[in-house]
Parts: C-alpha cells; sequence; structure tokens
C-alpha cells in the first residue's frame, strides 16, 4: 500500500467521458489498496472561455475578481470527478483549494503557497475515501481565493505531496513525459526514462509546455519525485528526481523552444547607475517576469537594455515602462516575432564546446543569433519566430540526441 | 442616504450585457448616495446545464458534490457583476456565500440559514463599497459548501436585509410584481400594489412562481419589506408587507395555478392508528415536500390516503413509500397529469360565500374537482392539468379581479 497524489490536467478531463475514464483509473489505484489523493484542473477550454468572458465585461478586470471567476473551473471538475467515483462504488470528497488548507499570500492570480493544513484531508483519507482536490486555487489569510498563476495544479500537486509525505506522485498530463525535443516539430525526438530537477527546470521554463517552472523547484527544494505521464495510456513516464551521477554522462538532455516569449528593447537611455534598477524594479512590482537580459553600452554613453518577457504581458509592459521612461529617457521597441531556442543538460558542468557545436550548427542553417545567454547547464538563444521549428532539428541533430 | 439590499435573478444578469445592464442600475443608486448590497442568482440556464452534466456522470449524484457544483453558478456572476461595476467607475467586491459568512445547517441541497456574520461586509459597505453576494448558498459549521434550494437567491436577500437592517429591500425578476392571475393565461389579469405577506406566502406556495415560500416566511418572521419589481423598466413593482386593515375589503386577492405537482393516492391500508404516521414519517424523512392531505376510510375498514407532492419528486416517493408499503400494505398510484388552483385573500376571514363562488363558476365550466382544501385565507382545489387555465380565466372572472 502506498500514498499517491495523482494530477490530472484539463485535457485529461476534457469531458464528462473523459472524468469518467480518469474515475476509472482512479478505481485501479484505490482497489490496490493505496491511499490516493487526485488533483484535478478546470476541463480544457474553460478558464480561457471565463476569461474571454471578463474581459468582454472589462478589459483588465480587477485581478481578486478574476480569481473568484476562475476558481470555479476546478471546483466544477472536482465535484463532477467526485461524482463520476461515486458512480462506480468509489468513496470519493472533493475540496475546494480553501477546503483542503491551501494558504496562500495576498498575489491574486499568482499566489504562492505559503503552508498546507491537511488534518481535514488526513481525516478523510484514513475514511478510506478517495479525496479530490481542486488545482490551481487556495485561499488567503483574509478568506480572499487566490489563484495561483499557470501550471498552478501542478503546484498543487507536489506541494499537497509534500504535505501528506506521499510515497509518488504523478503528473498525468496528454503526453507520455519529457522527450528531448517536441515529437512534433523533431520526428526522432526520443522520451527521456529519467530527468533531474536542474534539467527539468530549464527545460519547463524554456518552454517544453510539460510543466511550469516553479512546480519544479517546489519540488527539487522539498524533494518529491513525481513522474510525468500521459492518462491516455499505460506507458511508464518520465521520472524527474535529484540529480545522480550518471547523469552527467549526457551533455545535452534536450532541446525547448518557447514562441510565447516577446524582446523588449529599451533604446537611448543614459548608461548610468541605477537607470537599468529603475527599469527592472517597475517590473518586477507589476509581476512581470523577465528573461535573458543584455545591456550594450555605446560610445556616445548611452545604453540599449534588451530583455524577453511573456507575449501576454506586452500590454503591461508598455504601460509599466511608459512612467519610467519619461524618467530616464528612452524608447520602447517590442517584438512578439521572436522564439527562445535552449540547449539542456548537467552534463554541460564537465564538458565544454556545446556553445560551438550549437552556434556552429544554426550559422550552417543560415539562422541569425538575436540574443544569447548561458547558465551552468543550459544555453538559451533568442532567433526568429519563423526559424524556431528548423532550429530545433538542427540542434537535435547536432547532439545527436535521437540516438540512445 | 438608504441601506439597500437588490436581489436580480437568473434572466436579469442571463449575459454579458445585462449584467453590463445590471450594472447601471446598481451604478445609479450608488450614485444617489446609498449604501448597495446586491445579491445575484446564476445566469440564466447554468444551474440547469450543471444539473444535466452531473446526472450524464451519476443519475443520483451525491447531495454535497452537487452543492460543491452548483455553488459556481452565482459565484461566476458575482465576480462579471463586480468587473462590470468597476468597468464603470464603481468600487464594487463580491463575496461568496461562504465570505459572506452565510451559515446553514447541514442539509445539502436545501440547506437553511442558520446566522449571518455581516461583520467583513459591513467593513466594505463603509469604505463605500457596493457588495456583490452569491444567491443561494452558504456554508456549514465543517466547512462544506451548501446550497439553499429553489428560489434560495431571494433568501440570502431578504435573510442579509434583515442581518445588516436594510432600509430597502428589491427583488429584481422579470416580472412587473404579483399579478391577481398569471398575465399569461388571464388577458385582464392585473398587477397589486401592495399585498400581505400571508396572501403572497399563499402566492408564492401555489404556484405564482414569483417567489419560494420560505423567502416570504422569512420576511415575515424578521417583518423585512420587501417589493417585487423589474429589472427590465423602471415601473414600480408589488410592495409585501405585514397584513393593514384596508387589504380585508378584498375579498379575493388573486388566482394561483400550480402544474407542477403530482397526485398521491395510497390505497387499501390498514385504517389503524399511526399507519398515516409512517407514510408521511418516511416522505418527511427523505426530505419530500407534501401538500394537500386527505384521508377517506371505506366501510370495509381501508382507507386511502391522498396527497400532492413537487412533480420532480415523484421518483423519490416511489422508492421512499415501497419498503413502507411492505410494512402497511396497500398500492401506490401517481398521477401528474393534475394542476392546482387556489384562490387567495386576507378579507376572506371575514366574508363567507368564497368557496361557494368558486366551485359554482368551475362546475358551470365543467371542471371536475379531484381534492380541495381550505384554509383562513384560500381554497385550493386540485383538477386536471388540461382544464387548469381555463378555470384560472372562470375564478378570476367571478371574484371580479379585473376591476380595481
Amino acid at each position: 500500500m502506498a500514498r499517491i497524489v495523482q494530477k490530472y490536467g484539463g485535457t485529461s478531463v476534457g469531458d464528462v467521458d473523459r472524468i469518467k475514464n480518469v474515475a476509472a483509473r482512479i478505481k485501479a489505484f484505490r482497489a490496490a489498496g493505496n491511499e490516493v489523493v487526485v488533483v484535478v484542473s478546470a476541463r480544457s477550454g474553460v478558464t480561457n472561455e471565463l476569461i474571454a468572458r471578463a474581459k468582454s465585461i472589462h478589459p483588465n478586470p480587477p485581478e481578486r475578481e478574476m480569481d473568484q471567476l476562475l476558481s470555479i473551473g476546478e471546483q466544477e471538475t472536482i465535484a463532477l470527478t467526485a461524482m463520476a467515483l461515486e458512480a462506480i462504488g468509489v468513496d470519493a470528497v472533493s475540496y475546494t483549494g480553501a477546503q483542503a488548507g491551501i494558504f496562500t499570500d495576498k498575489v491574486h492570480t499568482k499566489a504562492k503557497i505559503k503552508t498546507i493544513d491537511a488534518k481535514p484531508l488526513e481525516k478523510d483519507l484514513s475514511a478510506g475515501k478517495v479525496i479530490i482536490v481542486a488545482g490551481f486555487q487556495g485561499i488567503n489569510e483574509e478568506g480572499h481565493i487566490t489563484t495561483l498563476g499557470r501550471g498552478g495544479s501542478d503546484l498543487t500537486a507536489i506541494a499537497l505531496a509534500a504535505a501528506i509525505k506521499a510515497d509518488k506522485c504523478e503528473i498525468y498530463t496528454d503526453v507520455d513525459g519529457v522527450y528531448t525535443a517536441d515529437p512534433r516539430v523533431v520526428q526522432d525526438a526520443r522520451k527521456l526514462n529519467e530527468i533531474s530537477y536542474d534539467e527539468m527546470l530549464e527545460l519547463a521554463s524554456l518552454g517544453s509546455k510539460v510543466m511550469q517552472t516553479r512546480s519544479v523547484e517546489f519540488a527539487s527544494k522539498y524533494n518529491v519525485v513525481f513522474e510525468v505521464r500521459s492518462s491516455f495510456n499505460n506507458n511508464p513516464g518520465t521520472i524527474v528526481k535529484q540529480e545522480v551521477a550518471y547523469m552527467e554522462k549526457v551533455v545535452v538532455r534536450g532541446v525547448a523552444v518557447d514562441k510565447d516569449q516577446a524582446k523588449v528593447v529599451v533604446s537611448n537611455i543614459a548608461d548610468k547607475p541605477g537607470t537599468a534598477a529603475k527599469v527592472f524594479r517597475a517590473l518586477a512590482e507589476a509581476n512581470i517576469n523577465v528573461d535573458m537580459i543584455v545591456q550594450n553600452v555605446g560610445r556616445d554613453g548611452v545604453a540599449n537594455l534588451t530583455f524577453t518577457v511573456p507575449q501576454t504581458e506586452i500590454g503591461k509592459v508598455e504601460r509599466t515602462l511608459a512612467p519610467v521612461l519619461k524618467d530616464i529617457g528612452g524608447s520602447v521597441t517590442l517584438d512578439d516575432q521572436i522564439a527562445k531556442l535552449s540547449v539542456v543538460g548537467v552534463g554541460m558542468r564537465t564538458h565544454s564546446g556545446v556553445a560551438s557545436t550549437l552556434f556552429s550548427a544554426l550559422a550552417g542553417a543560415g539562422i541569425n543569433l538575436e540574443l544569447i545567454s548561458t547558465s551552468e547547464i543550459k544555453i538559451s538563444v533568442v532567433i526568429a519566430k519563423s526559424k524556431a521549428d528548423e532550429a530545433a532539428r538542427v540542434a537535435h541533430k547536432a547532439f545527436e540526441l535521437e540516438k540512445l
């Protein structure tokens, strides 16, 4: 008997039949004697539908009300999933984020989990019930509903797994696991059996779309081993865990492409202390995540600041920077026709030549590099969005990722 | 300046445009210097859609999960309404039932309000905010979400009006007020300017469909004067309040028809003490509302028990009575092709001849009476459903309700 936390994403619970399918899977785990806690997302499409409805009422809805609204997506799924389990004879009970004792900070639409009070949940678990918890949501100390932002349901699952000391945490999604590249783009991409938190982190943050960064960070911090696998078949997935020695033999683990970024160039600002700080303080206060920062200084004492942000934040970036530019001077150019390509692997730490292999391969294909940024275990480049798929195939081939 | 509670039903907030329209109305009340608390229902159709989805998963869904599911309908509307107010410059904040401190008993899908802790709400009111509260829902002491059953949003509004000592309570709906009969059936039906709680109670419980009984009972108990009026125009509605002397001059206030009832006949049961009690105890324990009970005893010591129940409860009645009949003998016949017609008026207390006027008029139109039941201020008869509209017109004419 094991204690398992399972998370099913929006596609896995997309309609009534899929919810029944998920219930049947859960029943099998429960029947095998396991204690099962299930985290579900909103049915796919529901969150976007709610956002569209809100925007048709208010171009920029108050974030507290947005959370109040969006949290209903998961609340629907937990109730329907519990009903589907009861319908096949499995005792089940649903929990909203608040009912599951998931307390967060006060940042609406992007809240962080502070603590989980799992006592009520433990009681129902001991009584043999399957627990269905709404992903993506929590409650703050003032009783306001909060949501955790994109990928929040994974975070709910991993945080719950840590809180109730689960033996296993399984993240069910519509893909079989983590691949060396997106199989829709790179035909001979391979599924990885194992990957380290650090590699997964870089892949997640770089747009492999399997999981969001902070869920992996949370898992790494609390050492929650989890498996990413498909809810549509019984294939083993990819296990994500602490780095082990043999992982270093592989120099590059995978290639990720992120087409949802935009490039921001702040040109002709004075090259003096504090200028860049003013820009990034304003962006941080507006809760805008900034990535890949590069600053060039010209001979005439003016600087250009270039960075990338999520495409969805472009409007917010413009609004946020307008007053700052009045102060520091300069102008802003936005470009959303870019993509970020990254190669990732813990083996890079002990191997050299990765950058030159990548740059040569891309140059050989006539692909221009607009920005470069590196870390211990990854190299990222910004290229034209129109070249992104080709670049992924070129890089995959250059590192021979198709080979076992 | 007054403190106003307003309730908008599902039709009034049926889509984005109607929500904007409601927001504009609310803004006018707020701009006039009033403190405004608004209770909203789910968008029309949403609750039925959720019920259908639940039933496609479980023929008889667990009631706790049903509440967890249905409560999202109102949660959507409160968020959208608050956004619509913010969009036109009105400071607004939404409250779920739980956030509004609406504590109920533990009976899922038909919970009763026990207490309201209006402190957080008072704080936001003092800060000048418009408060939008989800109707129809509350929370029990164990933290489970409950719903109040049909017409629950009206109850939320009236209970809140009592809790925060509102000066006015306005129930906005898709009709202009309470009429002497259904204007779609009886062409010369008139809108009433005022009506007593008792009359409204009888009309509500008898199917005038404007409001549910218990909201009116609650208003009567706490002496909450309220107005039923339309959200689609600015016509004055019907004010519902304590009976005053001049109301008695009108013998019959209105005619109501209820086509949503079914007749249950339990035949050939032993005529001995406790038999009827067993039947009704079982029905009460199953939370089935029973109306118009009649018992006939034949010469051979067997009795027939006849009563009416809501049509939706027919299946539950059959399941509930099956074990009882094994014990007491007898058989059950169900008939959903009936309607209940009632004439109501506090003036009946001091006037005689109302019954004979009604019975003669119906007999004159060839309409047969299957059951009769009377109270101090109403007379109800069960007739064939096919004759219901004609009967309403005949009764309305017999009591000259078309005249002022």
